[in-house]
């Protein structure tokens, strides 16, 4: 990675928390001016079909955060590449939420992708999936 | 969607095909063919964790096809966003596989990412989530 492209893995890796910030801070309007405003955005919740355009997207985290009353995702694993003017962070998410037997912990996978226009980072594509097996046993 | 743009499109959808075809025939070395050979490259099968570089993916689609008699993956809702040198495709895939009680048919939301290089492109993430439950009931 060249030098201005490790600065820029730096802001996309700034926007990356944001976005999960924003998820455990059941904050909508965060989260609004985190995405980008374009009809290809598309958004993959954990067991979810894929939801696509701004409408749908937003309308989804809307009903997540009114369903949620505490929740805490920590990220591991981060690894970022820079696309030229995209960026794709890959990381997991470990996830707390209170559940009627306790505080329940579960991993996702998840693919992120970012656009930089102007200079500023927004992002694209959030696709989470449960990891309910390793494929390799070591 | 320039007119350029629009052809390396339909050289990404040819290559994504390639890639659904090369799994329903169990084809390991069309497979390799397909996968860029860098560290970066990343394949999330339904359910599992995040693997990490060529001898990790093909390792797995290599685990998959011995394990795997006979699969048919039916492609639906292709949207492909072209972003400079790389290109990201998302679709739903419908696979049909025998098991002890007759054909099971499942859903899967895909999100695949391609590079160009030199004027050919490679898969560089292959990231598949079971679709479990509509977000929207309309």
């Amino acid at each position: 990675m060249t030098e201005p492209e490790y600065e820029d893995s730096k802001e996309v890796a700034r926007l990356n928390r944001a976005f999960y910030q924003a998820f455990e801070r059941l904050d909508l309007e965060a989260m609004q001016s985190i995405w980008l405003d374009d009809p290809a955005i598309k958004c993959i919740h954990p067991g979810g079909e894929t939801l696509a355009g701004r409408e749908r997207v937003l309308g989804s985290w809307k009903m997540i955060f009114e369903h949620t009353t505490r929740i805490r995702v920590e990220i591991e694993d981060l690894s970022i590449a820079m696309l030229g003017e995209h960026a794709w962070a890959s990381n997991v998410e470990r996830v707390r939420a209170p559940t009627e037997n306790g505080i329940q912990v579960t991993e996702m996978a998840a693919t992120n992708l970012f656009r930089r226009i102007d200079g500023r980072w927004w992002m694209m594509l959030h696709h989470a999936s449960p990891i309910a097996r390793r494929f390799f046993p070591f």
